[in-house]
């Protein structure tokens, strides 16, 4: 239903192996200089020349925390958001209202053919000091083993860090006495944590949605290479339903309104026992697959072309290894480590995030609990969609007699692809390259991202996410962003910013 | 599973409404004086003389809170239990160890042709003072309106005030130049509020095991008058067992060891949804009845005689504020509410006490969780043993292939009945008549106490509860015990002492 489940899958379950399809552990070249013609040269010496203000513009952002859930700093955090973007060369910055908190919008237009669309998101995930070993908005440099000297905070690898380090890049180049050689489109949001609830409003404005729909395509910057400097391209992204079943006394009429007594069973019904034969029917027994009405109407089976891209990325993954990070010893089934990965791009899943009913300490407590809940994320696949998935979940659970079961949706996503033609994953491919990073194609991402609100209707404009460099510890305590690299495969800042500087001249030149 | 339950139900629940044999609305004569001897009056002399020492008794006591769950005063707690023995007349105290935390027993042997058994806990539920309106270690007195002054602190009503009362009664008796009428025998544990996991281990040395076949009966000292002064005299309280299903990717060799990103549920099994089906198992789909095979093979149908008790009991019950106060709407099957209170002490129950998995805090989070929990409690109606129902919990599960999911059992007792025609229940009974108050009798408390340990072999005695006098709060915050009754219907504490007078002196007398 969000980004972070996107950033969390990259990031956090990189960590434990789970990053499928950039874990590979192929042979690398170092990082090359960028392209050899002297604007470059001129560039890098203006970001090497700016990199202090650089780290200091991220310090400085991180030292605001801008949290939708707590609605922290939401106004501060977007004004500060618009201050960086002028400050980046951006025009016409304006704060965007929503019916929740506000977005950004600007544009850098240099009259050139092309341009290229930037997602940011200003918003950081909650997090509690006292789990971090640095306090988590100062932005102290931290060594990190393996990698080099990294910046710590919230927020500094989801999403500060590089979008920090794009807008260094765009500094870089205004400072090398030129101009980007595309217009750029910036648009931003401060509720991406919260999954997007009103992120359409913004994209959907009539002067962003035309803007938007000037663009090549648009991406997130990110920072997500691995040990080895590999990356992943994804061509798309499962959607999800993020929501809650709710089975209570209040709505059921029957059972308790509140918690009562453990002994009063024998003669009240249980919201409990209720949640949990409502959720037997949502999946077959095994739980692998759903079983609600209806639910693969409209599911696209995998093309033989997405299916031998991930046969052609496992040979980078090793099985074992995953196996042994993830604490997993069988895939579903028993199914082969290809067909796992199939299964894991081509399946809709009904997930259960999470369950809380009556007394959930140490030991026991005998009391009847008035409310039992389910949290649950469903991911959608092609040609689903969020509302088909709602409609027929509601009305699989009414035509089992459940209809006094709340469902309480609190966010989700369409499915999200992009051709893998369109010029911007051309333009991520060729950099990549140029960059002399490892990029796999990955054909669909099992995780979420709010890519649909790009691709689909009415914007319907490729999108993805570029960077390199190197983070993590998104949504977690002691999340980190790479400043200096120690390791030749990994891109510190002044690479990152390169980075993205290239992807720029690339898409201005490629075909 | 163990004392609380009944306590809870009798006191927690009370408030609630829930106390469904002891809540009418019967016109109460005052409490008279006791039996109008010369020997009555001298010991209600010595009770009021002995009134300040007694609270101070019981204010020192529940300023030594000792919890076994935090293994905190537990051989100070044994040790001062011992030490109010000893002051209230008890000869041969000792400290009883056992695989856990010590009992006390102790004896007064006056060479009375009959003996009582008394079960006393000197362990209290934890408690967070913050909660508290009054410190909960500093028994400071506060009013209570429609009872009057009462003593506030961990423990008060459960189970230290009315312990202290009884000990009060010995007090007096002596003080007054007596003696008790009646052999007394202390049996004490530390253990009660964790499910009395060792008090077998007490109750069945060799001595204490002589002791108590002597005796006429046990009970354990209860103020929980309503504030009509109404009390309910049990017949028999349900067993439970208490315990956690655990299923987990650890134990299943499927699914993760550890929570991963939800996206991998398309190729990753889930322990919570294991849980679900395990569970699906248990109980008819509408969560009223056990399922588990064999469940009723040893369920004894209530007699005749009981279900009559039940009835006429019912008769000064409220229906309609019973479910106001409840919050519920329709008993199970919308049976009428005879018929529901004849279910609430017929049937065994398998409830649902908590559901605990992965993410439980606001909104939702993406993950898979690698080990899923169900708490629950299992009501036990005789013949049915826990030791049986243990076993055939687990045989239900291994059979519908579920040897992985674990059972964590953490308490139980065996139901227990104690017949109407035994010595204990008429002295209890002609006893609340001499006090002038109602008792009902409750054929099956749906809720659970140990009484098991002493109705059973070897120890084969009858077993209840007994006490005039009134609290509240047990487990919860604001616990109380009255002391200067300003309600005619409800004895303070020297008309509680006296009842306990009032009790050995009848169970003396009587046939």
């Amino acid at each position: 239903m969000d980004f972070r489940s996107f950033d969390a899958f990259n990031r956090r379950d990189l960590i434990r192996g789970a990053a499928m399809l950039g874990a590979g552990a192929m042979a690398m070249r170092p990082l090359p200089s960028l392209a050899a013609n002297s604007q470059s040269a001129a560039i890098r010496k203006a970001a090497e020349a700016g990199k202090d203000a650089s780290i200091k513009r991220l310090r400085d952002w991180i030292a605001l925390p801008s949290i939708a859930a707590e609605n922290r700093n939401m106004a501060e955090g977007a004004a500060h958001m618009a201050e960086l973007a002028r400050d980046a060369g951006f025009a016409n910055v304006e704060i965007v209202p929503t019916d929740g908190h506000p977005g950004v919008f600007g544009t850098i237009d240099v009259g050139a053919p092309r341009t290229l669309g930037i997602y940011f998101m200003y918003d950081v995930k909650q997090f509690d000091p006292a789990e971090w070993s640095s306090p988590p908005l100062e932005g102290r440099m931290v060594d990190r083993p393996g990698f080099g000297q990294a910046m710590m905070g919230r927020g500094a690898v989801n999403q500060k860090g590089p979008e920090a380090t794009f807008l260094a890049a765009l500094h870089a180049i205004r400072a090398a006495g030129g101009k980007p050689p595309v217009n750029i489109v910036l648009v931003c949001e401060g509720e991406e944590e919260i999954g997007s609830p009103h992120f359409r409003q913004i994209a959907t404005r009539p002067n962003i949605l035309s803007a938007l729909r000037k663009c090549e395509g648009i991406f997130i910057p990110a920072g997500w290479q691995d040990k080895n400097g590999n990356v992943s391209v994804n061509l798309g992204s499962k959607g999800v339903i993020e929501l809650e079943l709710i089975a209570s006394g209040e709505k059921w009429g029957r059972g308790p309104k509140a918690d009562v007594h453990s002994s009063l069973k024998a003669m009240v019904d249980s919201p409990a026992w209720r949640l949990v034969s409502a959720l037997n029917t949502l999946v077959t027994p095994d739980g692998n697959t759903p079983a609600i009405e209806g639910w693969f109407d409209n599911v696209r089976p995998l093309s033989d072309r997405e299916k031998a891209l991930i046969r052609e990325a496992a040979k980078h993954l090793n099985e074992a290894q995953q196996k042994q990070l993830l604490g997993v010893s069988h895939w579903i089934d028993d199914l082969p480590y290809e067909d796992a990965l199939i299964r894991l791009a081509q399946e809709p899943t009904v997930n259960i995030e999470g369950l809380v009913a009556g007394y959930t300490g140490p030991g026991g407590k005998t009391i009847l609990p008035g409310r039992a809940v389910a949290k649950l994320d469903l991911r959608l696949v092609p040609d689903q969609t969020r509302a088909e998935a709602e409609h027929k979940l509601r009305t699989h659970l009414d035509k089992h007699g459940f209809s006094d079961v709340e469902m309480n949706v609190s966010g989700g996503y369409d499915p999200t692809e992009t051709d893998e033609n369109s010029r911007l994953i051309r333009t991520e491919l060729a950099t990549y390259r140029r960059l002399g990073v490892q990029a796999n194609l990955n054909a669909r991402l099992a995780g979420s991202w709010p890519g649909a609100t790009f691709t689909a209707p009415p914007v319907s404009i490729p999108a993805g996410h570029f960077g390199i460099g190197h983070g993590a510890g998104a949504h977690a305590p002691d999340e980190y962003y790479l400043i200096e690299s120690t390791n030749p495969k990994v891109a510190g800042l002044v690479d990152s910013t390169m980075g993205y500087a290239e992807f720029l001249y690339t898409l201005a030149a490629i075909r």
